[in-house]
């Protein structure tokens, strides 16, 4: 039997839906200009926080909640652009790594400033004290949740 | 000269990020279990709330936020699986509308209580009053934000 959601139950949804739908397309729109797309500054950043600026792959596809395949593909194209490289892990026969490369690190500088000054006009700055720690709270149920829920055994 | 994130507001973004990348990632695994990805879900959702089940393929754009080149792209996908189709405006030469198929509702109807059942139990279900309140207003805010920025001036 659905639990169908409740009219203020769906407005909520819907609300945060196209808050998301919005700030992603003005997120990546600031990115395009700078010569990156959302995803490759998603892989950027993971690796830039990273020990020694490397990640293996298994690890960074974990971080940034990317399938196998998704992953493989989008890192031979920053490959190609010579933005990460791939190597063998050395303490690890099966292990591949991915590093950020110099280029990479100098692209993903250059283009922070202008995104961080998107994520403040259109996020940070429109948030009140309590909308930001209700935003947080939240966020770390939802991950809690998520994270142990079996998204294969419902319905 | 870049007015950096205060470490609570990166706190606060990072935290907004990472709900983000789990919570699409388990919406998406979910839809894929009933044949859908995300982006099928997005323009079946947008055109089964429009009057007849159809929109102009620019105001669906402008409705899900995506660009002309990733719309025409998906849609033919989706007429190609018979969801979709695509007619000529009777009343304008110029539009091109696209349409909601009997399948396309069909396939919809069908996936539809899986993933409310996954938005309830994932994010729904997880808030209280006061973050719902907070999370629609917060959400009001910044699509007026973003509505009225020009990101192309931004930097």
């Amino acid at each position: 039997m659905t639990r169908w959601l409740s009219d203020e139950e769906q407005t909520t949804w819907q609300s945060y839906i196209r808050m998301r739908q919005r700030l992603d397309a003005a997120i990546a729109a600031g990115l395009t200009r700078d010569g990156l797309s959302p995803s490759d500054y998603e892989v950027l950043v993971a690796l830039s926080a990273a020990t020694g600026g490397q990640l293996r792959a298994k690890e960074l596809g974990a971080e940034i909640c990317w399938d196998k395949s998704r992953l493989s593909k989008h890192l031979s194209r920053m490959a190609a652009r010579g933005l990460v490289d791939r190597c063998q892990a050395a303490e690890d026969a099966r292990g591949r790594e991915v590093r950020l490369t110099d280029e990479g690190r100098r692209v993903l500088r250059a283009a922070a400033p202008n995104h961080v000054e998107l994520v403040r006009r259109l996020f940070i700055d429109e948030m009140n004290e309590t909308e930001a720690a209700a935003l947080r709270s939240l966020a770390g149920k939802v991950v809690t949740e998520v994270e142990r829920t079996d998204v294969a055994g419902i319905g």
